[in-house]
């Protein structure tokens, strides 16, 4: 009868439903209830918090919030504490932030008394590789949000003003703190005069929601930009060069972030082109900023081939030059040693570089994930990284606490995630790439959140009904249990299942060749470094796969710390998630599951294509408590994401099949497409 | 241990299983035992018969087989005798099917004593659909055995003749006696006289066989090719024309079997062009042929807009020609009533003609099912309409019984296939489309055939190791139990598979337009007829789907006797099989498991589906068996028969949800293509 009755009262919502394009994100307007905010002063920042109290409000009617800016010692940087009704913060920002978890809390029901938050990170970034010809490095949800071409491309309207305020209210709902709004491939033109006026008017914008602007900069933008004829750090006119620079940047934003370089990476220009160190370039920076408090976050994305293993390239090139960076440079290092692939044991950089200030960088845009067509939620990936023990200091010296200064005394500690955020009207393309905007805000703010903690808060706040009425509420059991639980955990399990429709057991690397969409486990035309062709790292041959990294093969384990090391060192110690990371071995290897390694990967990439096969049952199920639009959008690209599996399982398998001979474990599914057709095909293409 | 041993018996098998074309068909050379075979006279097939012996034998070494032409009233027509080393006949044809069948029965296994066997149907004839310029309709076994373009077209060379005599000795293998060797829809030129040359040589390759060559013709040859005015049935000039053109042909064939004629049908010229009626049409004809002992063979697959149901046409416009028609004329009539579609009723023709001869005409080559790339074992189709009982003349009036002479008396009875046969090194393209070939053959033979009994004839002969030496003959077990029972069980499922992943229910014709692979239920541009658009046929509306064939509706239940008028006019009797045959039904109507219609219809669909994926991995566990050609042939067309039925079954589920906004049922796979890329998309060109 219980059961009955929810569905009544489901049906009776389904007419309610409106459709939704997803720009509200988790932000999304409820009937507010009266409630009375009050503050000990105004400005800017106070008042932001104030309208999204009162807008927002959906707790008991009537009630009474104060907003307190004052030290406490247990706040720390732009954290808050909430208690009965009171927001207290060391700074605006905090009440800010403050305000948004609160309002979070009412709408998830958790309790608004006796919190204390505090950030994890002071500075929270985003990475926009947004070219300024206006389209985006691997974003799919449209194009930037700052830059277009045509005659007009520095002229600022009112509607991309609005837009830019949206963006940076999104981002402090969730504590994000700062963005670079250019690709770290960058253009040295953002650094001319012209542009700098339009970077001025996107920072007014977001400085109300505390916001600050960072720019990507090109290392040869003396040259470029400058009309000089270097740009080697040491000359003293490129020194001028910068120091000048950076006065006529903090004239225009005094809150400027600083800069963020790709130096001697894949092509860019950088200090070693005048045969001088990343310390070289990265001070030369730091010091023009250091006087206005800017930093210089400098990526170790770096692989010269050092090394016959790309993987260890980067630590070999930074380790050495540990201590001896300003202390407004932080080293800014992507989760794992290669390219954010769908898993990667984490970099070995983190830990390793102790009198350095290191800054994690994740990936939000999907570029190695399914772009904004599958449907996988990173939370679990960065999680993973994040609570992953480096043993730097002995146990529990955790990539989050050897970054976050816990470990290691940092003057700032940062994280940066490359942003999935444009100009679609849903933000990010897929409804729910907009959860991992969302989880790299709360990672960034408290890097001991659970995904489950995440998945809970995005869900609620981007799907709950609109309406507060006591009718409606009557929908919550029925809305828990027929979409929040399924759909979270379909979310939680959505990354392994992309690990194993992809790359599992530590595969990594086997993309089409440059749009990383589909498989390419094949892909290795000539005159192409072979350090960017899957079969230099999945070192397929009649006898085996994987890459060995241990003494045997490219001791890349060196560079992890005890017991670590010996770990990956020992094929029956390694985690089987990482075993073809660290080890080539023969495809009868026996598996802890009793089967051989072929007939494993071919189970599990089975069970990636079943899993996803399943979340199209989860996503049709929960229809009633959706609105058309976004079920519709989710639901197509489900299917999609189901077909992509197929095909990489199909096509991966069958490749491995080219050198093993092996036949497929006897119960399991066959190949739906040939190899010879999703070999010819590119991905993209393929439907 | 015996497992263990029969596994190293295969093993040392698998070393052996040289690689095949199936050019052999089920007629595999294996080393032979010697046999002495002794006849009481001398002839061409008599030496035939006896040169199959002496090549194949693989019975008891030394053994003795005479051979004894002699009447016997146990033998009728071609049929023959087998008992204690006898092969006896009333005809030296006879001795021939007779040998073939001692040879089936040794290799088999079966008893080889106390065998009599007489053919069901006088006339066993392949109709090949092979236009004169080497093309072939429907064909996928490559291009015409018998024709091609070119100055050398009418040249024939001793490659020609060998194939010829192939083809011949492997109808013969099963019991055909008869090949018409152009398409129905008919080129006037084949009565010319330089191609009627070309036709006298065939037949003389043919003939050491016994394969009679029959003639597809044009009805308005003596305008083209005679140049009259008129090809009027009753025109004196018209008349002598056929007459002449019959001499002719008995001069240069005496054993001539006849002609075959598709008149006034999907616009073919025919009587009716001249206001005369079939009868006046095919009578004139057989009067023609009458002096030599040819038949008139005329198709009653008409469809002339007579009423709004093309089912009721070919009954409305026949039946009354009842007892008209000479009897050397036989109304050659589709199973189906529409168009060999992958499951219809039995036509109600059948039985219906008591006072005329009437023959079955199935089609071997797979228009609608799935061309030579799906696996469907057609006996199993051919078994049901033979099997189904037409109540004509009471209970058990089979449609086998009403067409073999047992219950009406017809001077000649006839069975007609349209063959599946090309110049394909294995003639066919699929390796499993020759089973069709054999099943049609020995149904003609014998019209009570089981499937499961021809399934196992033909995989035993087509695929059993050809070594007879005593150790391998160990092998047999396991290459029961891991090869035939799991193929023949594959084979049994594969036409219901091939039903429910196309057109489940008693849906039928929902081909996209011409090629008659894919789906098209939407299919309907202008100007194309209505009867050759799917919605004509299932009538897919927001309300249900399906055609009403009771009294409510076009009342084509009519023409079926009773009881089984009130079977198909109530609903709830008519076997579900062909319910949307007869019904129009709400998406909401209840089936016998309780579910409703539409929940049915999702999950034959996906039955279909996941009976293919297992086709798979059957076949995957059968390779130890089989060589590495036919093997890899068999494996990349099942792996597209699974993605077409992926396709199938996503294409019109989601067409049916465009009427009725229903959703899946809960635990189903979901679509993993868009409706729209099938609808845009060519069937064959869908990778």
């Amino acid at each position: 009868m219980k059961i009955i009755l929810s569905f009544v009262v489901v049906l009776l919502c389904i007419g309610t439903l409106k459709a939704e394009n997803g720009y509200e994100l988790w932000l999304r307007k409820h009937p507010a209830k009266a409630v009375n905010v009050t503050t000990s002063k105004q400005s800017a920042v106070l008042d932001m918090a104030k309208k999204e109290l009162t807008e927002g409000w959906q707790g008991k009617a009537g009630s009474t919030i104060k907003l307190i800016v004052k030290a406490d010692k247990d706040i720390k940087g732009d954290g808050f504490k909430i208690n009965e009704g009171v927001i207290q913060a060391n700074n605006e920002l905090g009440i800010l932030y403050g305000a948004f978890e609160l309002l979070r809390r009412v709408q998830t029901g958790e309790t608004t008394d006796n919190v204390v938050s505090n950030p994890s990170y002071q500075r929270r970034v985003l990475n926009q590789w947004d070219n300024l010809n206006g389209s985006m490095e691997h974003g799919f949800g449209g194009n930037s949000l700052f830059w277009h071409k045509g005659k007009d491309s520095l002229t600022v309207t009112d509607a991309e003003r609005n837009r830019w305020r949206d963006y940076a209210r999104a981002n402090a709902s969730i504590g994000i703190n700062g963005s670079v709004i250019d690709n770290v491939n960058a253009s040295p033109m953002v650094l001319s005069t012209p542009y700098l006026g339009k970077v001025k008017e996107i920072a007014a914008s977001m400085r109300p929601y505390g916001v600050r602007i960072y720019l990507a900069v090109n290392f040869a933008s003396p040259i470029k930009v400058g009309g000089l004829k270097t740009a080697d750090p040491l000359d003293p006119g490129v020194i001028k060069w910068w120091q000048d620079k950076a006065k006529e940047i903090y004239a225009l934003i005094p809150d400027f972030g600083g800069f963020l370089v790709k130096a001697n990476s894949e092509g860019q220009p950088g200090p070693q082109d005048y045969k001088r160190t990343h310390v070289d370039g990265a001070n030369m920076m730091a010091d023009a900023l250091k006087p206005y408090g800017g930093i210089v976050m400098w990526r170790a994305f770096v692989y010269s081939t050092t090394d016959a293993d790309r993987a260890k390239q980067a630590y070999q090139e930074f380790v050495p030059l540990d201590g001896k960076f300003r202390d407004n440079v932080i080293i800014q290092v992507k989760n794992g040693p290669v390219d954010f692939q769908p898993r990667e044991p984490f970099s070995p950089l983190f830990g390793a570089m102790k009198k350095t200030s290191v800054m994690p960088e994740f990936q939000i845009t999907q570029e190695y994930l399914g772009h904004a067509i599958h449907l996988v939620f990173l939370s679990s990936m960065w999680e993973e990284c994040l609570k992953s023990d480096t043993y730097q200091e002995g146990e529990g010296s955790t990539v989050g606490k050897v970054t976050d200064g816990s470990i290691y005394p940092q003057k700032y500690t940062a994280i940066a995630g490359v942003a999935n955020v444009g100009l679609d009207s849903s933000w990010c393309g897929h409804p729910f790439a907009a959860a991992n905007w969302y989880a790299f805000g709360r990672l960034a703010w408290n890097n001991t959140l659970t995904s489950d903690q995440i998945a809970k808060e995005w869900l609620v706040q981007t799907f709950s009904p609109r309406e507060t009425n006591e009718t409606l509420l009557t929908a919550t059991t029925a809305w828990n249990s027929g979409f929040l639980l399924p759909v979270k955990k379909m979310m939680l399990q959505s990354r392994e299942a992309a690990v194993n429709y992809m790359m599992p057991l530590g595969l990594h690397h086997m993309f089409s060749a440059y749009e990383h969409y589909g498989p390419g486990p094949w892909y290795a035309p000539p005159r192409v470094r072979v350090d960017w062709t899957p079969p230099y790292y999945h070192k397929a041959d009649a006898k085996g796969l994987g890459f060995d990294r241990t003494k045997t093969g490219s001791d890349a384990i060196s560079q992890y710390k005890e017991p670590l090391q010996s770990v990956f060192a020992d094929v029956n110690k390694t985690p089987e998630i990482y075993l073809l990371w660290f080890h080539h071995l023969p495809w009868d290897y026996k598996m802890k599951s009793g089967r051989s390694l072929w007939e494993e990967l071919c189970y599990k990439y089975q069970d990636g294509l079943t899993t996803v096969r399943d979340f199209q049952k989860i996503w049709d199920n929960a229809k009633p408590y959706v609105d058309s639009q976004r079920f519709a959008d989710v639901q197509t690209r489900l299917m999609r994401q189901t077909r992509d599996a197929q095909i990489w399982k199909d096509g991966v398998l069958q490749y491995f099949q080219t050198f093993n001979n092996l036949p497929f474990p006897p119960d399991m599914e066959r190949p739906m497409t040939t190899l010879k057709y999703i070999e010819a095909t590119p991905p993209l293409n393929i439907k």
